[in-house]
């Protein structure tokens, strides 16, 4: 356990389940409260300040049905009983090219893959762009060329947005927000809400890539290593899975805040454990590496082209062959399963036996990531 | 014509009508060239060099028939037969808070008049948030509050959000990206495609009140008048107007640009003439005196709960009843109507029998309005 996994546990570095089980009675049910009075960089983490952000600010002040199941779209009903989902992000990295992509592929394949973790084919984009008074043409024009190709890459179209230019030094270039718009497919119902113990967790690839990538290519970093972002839109990906999985519970996008923080959502969400194998965990040997001289948990590291998904224990083969039978999916892996205790809580088996918890972060390891 | 009505033009104040149709070849179909090599403030003023920017950057791209309306909002049929709206808007206006509103209200509001002005009954909406570090967890929850009671007032729901936080430096306080989805009903069909000459032109009320607002709050000139934005949800306003004119053909919301661009938007689109009347343009005295005192032209100055309408001639009446019968439309009139000749182009026709022509803006006179 690093500096990064929790404020709240000073407990070594593994240890057995029953000390976990005592010491999660602590843990259990605790939503993390806003006791700032200015916003910081943490807020903006995907980890616990944000949610307490997001608790204190946004659902209490907007309070509906759609807002509270917090996932990364909202399910939105039509006359007629179709279902629509829509999702929205701003993507404000630095830098704006690194090995793998820019902000312009980030910018479509974030929200088609929110849309598709929601279960919807992704149809539509709208993108707005906010930009810096000073900021070259030429780069707007190589960075909207990446979104044009992500976009039709995925098969959906870009189909309104606005510009605003504020002045020098009001913003930092440039940033882009997108929305997707897509439709739900008549038999689907993905929901923590059905999630059971005894299911399997399968996740799709390597995990650590994009957060490693950008920051290293920020070069502030005494390292060097051919680390790519993983960039990419997993819509298709998924589509072969619900496909040879039809019963699959959930699905995610391990973004900012990493699988650490996805799977503490997920525990929350059902009130069940989520307990993860530590040697499933597919992490590329110099993703790795570069994790460790930098005491970062690549559990907490954001990707761009993964999803964790929850399938039911009989179709997990089926799942898992699905997956690896796309040239996105080669490395995935089965990685934990489902259990009823320790209650809403994410757990990690060390290869030697041990356990260690692991928590929602406070801090902010990696900012600006996305 | 003040120095911001057109750099093509050198005539003086005002020109007969047959001096009109002879220079108006030489603008006739003429599109801006992107010519830059560094983004501007103009660019993002919803004038000419916005529309040079859009074409060359992003409808070159992004080339799909739904963007190349180049309306507010793009209509996505989905199967079924149902149409859906969905339209875009990043909000970066300064001051954040302002006399008669706040970035949240113009957040919601701005939006939720695009969905409307697409021939959609608004129904959901999504935030993006662009935080700077350091920006007051309290203005935050006034903003937010802001967008909840606005959010309410015209019946839509924030259904999901995204917040990004960045560096001291990196942004000015904070950015409000928003999405609109509506629902367009089965029966109604909006296109500039349906203007015909003849046809009248409606403006719910009085022009330039929000930019004077934004201006005067901006505390840099040196004239005291208490002049509010007029920030307001029109659609139910314009749910009148449908009621009492469904014939009406097009509807727009004057924001960035004013009166003027829209107008000359509309003349592009449908290759006839604007023709206004100045006398009968609504401006309040305050606006109009500080307007004058500047030097900008009503015109240009941009609104934020304000709409234009194109309506059929026997229903002109009708609908000009009906807007008014709303609170918000009190001050509503028949401004001009559409003619065969000069294509393409808008002119207005001052009370002493003369007339000139209202080019789009090059420039911009009022940055960051909204």
């Amino acid at each position: 356990m690093n500096q990064h996994v929790s404020e709240y546990l000073s407990a070594g570095p593994s240890f057995r389940e029953g000390e976990v089980i005592e010491r999660i009675e602590s843990f259990r049910s605790r939503r993390p409260r806003l006791r700032d009075t200015v916003v910081t960089l943490a807020h903006g983490a995907g980890g616990k300040a944000s949610a307490a952000l997001v608790d204190a600010v946004f659902v209490e002040a907007f309070r509906n049905p759609h807002l509270e199941n917090l996932g990364d779209g909202a399910v939105l009903p039509l006359p007629g009983g179709q279902r629509l989902v829509v999702s929205t992000d701003s993507f404000v990295v630095q830098p704006l090219r690194f090995p793998g992509g820019s902000i312009g592929h980030l910018a479509v394949h974030g929200t088609v893959n929110d849309l598709a973790m929601a279960g919807a084919t992704p149809r539509w984009l709208t993108a707005a762009f906010v930009l810096e008074e000073g900021f070259p043409i030429a780069d707007l024009k190589d960075i909207v060329a990446d979104m044009a190709g992500a976009a039709e890459a995925a098969g959906v179209e870009i189909v309104t947005g606005d510009t605003k230019v504020v002045p020098k030094g009001a913003a930092d270039g440039l940033f882009i927000t997108t929305t997707g718009v897509g439709v739900v497919p008549a038999d689907r119902d993905l929901s923590p809400h059905r999630v059971r113990p005894g299911d399997r967790v399968l996740l799709s690839g390597t995990i650590g890539d994009h957060g490693m990538a950008v920051m290293l290519a920020r070069g502030d970093l005494a390292i060097e290593a051919d680390i790519r972002s993983d960039t990419a839109a997993v819509a298709d990906v998924v589509d072969r899975l619900h496909a040879a999985a039809p019963s699959t519970r959930w699905l995610r996008d391990p973004t900012r805040g990493g699988v650490g923080t996805v799977c503490n959502e997920l525990a929350q969400a059902t009130g069940l454990a989520v307990v993860l194998d530590e040697d499933k965990l597919p992490v590329r040997p110099d993703v790795g590496g570069a994790c460790e001289m930098l005491g970062i948990d690549p559990l907490y590291v954001a990707n761009e082209g993964k999803f964790l998904a929850v399938v039911a224990p009989e179709e997990t083969d089926a799942a898992l062959a699905a997956v690896r039978s796309h040239p996105l999916g080669t490395e995935a892996a089965v990685i934990g399963e489902i259990a009823e205790d320790p209650g809403s809580t994410v757990v990690v088996r060390t290869p030697f036996g041990g356990t260690r918890i692991v928590d929602m972060l406070v801090g902010d390891p990696l900012p600006r990531i996305c």
